[in-house]
């Protein structure tokens, strides 16, 4: 009896989707889903992988209510169940898996015990929206959330003031719903004490979705747009370009060489 | 015959293949090899999909051969051949989607010309990495390549210090061959002066792969471990913590909310 006790093993799978559609989603967050007998998930994310979920259960919350929905997956899984906890873009990234992870250690799981955990990757935001618009983020860059639950205003102007000066690519998560649009003139206020008014800028919404919108403009002008929860805004630094829709951010390929013929420029 | 010859319909696709194992690359990558008739890459990508390639034709260039390359692959699909040109991680950071895109722009392509341009996303080294030792990223974040072949090792320095003063997560790509243990040395003087010695660091090495290495120490003993130019390293923020082989990075959950119980914690 004791030695079936002990052989009970519940596993934690936090769950990498990616932006969304099927053909984005990796065979071994599949692979995960079906191995679970417990999906944990948003409504809209239980969607997306709906005809894996047969037989099982299936626990959902809104989107407020994340730490609810964490510990359940945990707390299940510490009770030897084997629970996917789903994610969109990277979990591990602004996402469910620090929240799952955190509570783990509170709750004094330790490896080697009945319980596994790990965290299955997937394409974070970042990557999905730039990717619909060229390479914005093709040499060094940084991702800093909006949301102010958390994290104090203050605290978030500095990150982004210390990302302008380091001359980061810069995607910005989460600009948080009634109040995005002020804080977007802030962030662009302090943007422009270090970067040009002609630096691109992409704001990108429900990237590979149905209603995915994509606009592309510049520090000067992308406040006429309209910025909601939803959008992910990816600002350029000072090797950044717009060209034919695309945007990118160069690693300094073309001063060195010739991109017609690939010949080493010679130095002046 | 003038119809004929504007129907030719080229496509420039570049693919990133993830970490390299095959239950993490997409479906949606898989696709645009399957439907390309020339596959451009490294020997390395190469083989991760070498059985998608029989009956394609296939360029291989070393790994210092970048701007060749690139410039093979964007000449094929202007010519109106359908390329697949391979990346590893996610085809926009650090990788080859930036120089072909950049040839693209040289070379005067126009968006509804004869030749297609896209990006397919991929998991990038960061998040691949990351995964391996849970949500080190869980957090406002950037990435910094300490390859100085293009970027003066100034600049490079300079970054890491506004990323500290930040109090980004840093993932640092390409400590660059045979002075990188160098190079670490001072990176680490940078982030003593705004980080304490005991901020945790991670060092991962052909993540995914048969032979992934992963060291877990801090910015006081990180140097002990060998860090080579295949090595990715991440250095965690003031509230990153190791916890059983996990390293996490809070975004502030369990400040606000007790998470055994769930509850919000009373103000004190």
């Amino acid at each position: 009896m004791f030695e079936q006790m002990k052989k009970i093993k519940g596993k934690l799978s936090v769950v990498g989707l990616g932006p969304g559609c099927a053909d984005l989603i990796t065979p071994r967050a599949i692979s995960a889903i079906e191995s679970a007998d417990l999906v944990v998930g948003l409504d809209e994310l239980l969607a997306q992988v709906e005809h894996l979920l047969p037989g099982k259960e299936v626990v959902t919350s809104s989107r407020s209510e994340e730490v609810p929905r964490a510990l359940a997956a945990v707390s299940a899984a510490l009770k030897g169940r084997r629970v996917a906890l789903l994610a969109s873009g990277d979990p591990g990234v602004y996402s469910i898996g620090s929240l799952a992870q955190a509570a783990l250690r509170d709750q004094s799981w330790h490896r080697g015990s009945s319980s596994q955990f790990e965290i299955i990757p997937g394409i974070p935001s970042a990557q999905s929206c730039a990717s619909l618009i060229g390479v914005p983020l093709g040499h060094d860059n940084c991702t800093i959330s909006l949301s102010d639950l958390l994290s104090s205003w203050d605290d978030i102007k500095s990150k982004i003031a210390f990302a302008a000066r380091a001359d980061f690519a810069i995607t910005l998560y989460n600009p948080s719903g009634k109040n995005s649009q002020n804080q977007m003139v802030e962030v662009r206020e302090i943007l422009l004490q270090h970067l040009s008014a002609c630096v691109p800028v992409a704001i990108i919404k429900s990237a590979y979705q149905p209603d995915q919108s994509i606009v592309l403009s510049d520090l000067m002008h992308f406040l006429a747009h309209n910025i909601d929860g939803d959008s992910t805004v990816i600002i350029g630094n000072t090797r950044s370009y717009i060209y034919e829709g695309l945007m990118g951010t160069h690693r300094g390929y073309g001063e060195t060489y010739d991109l017609v013929t690939g010949e080493l420029r010679k130095a002046d």
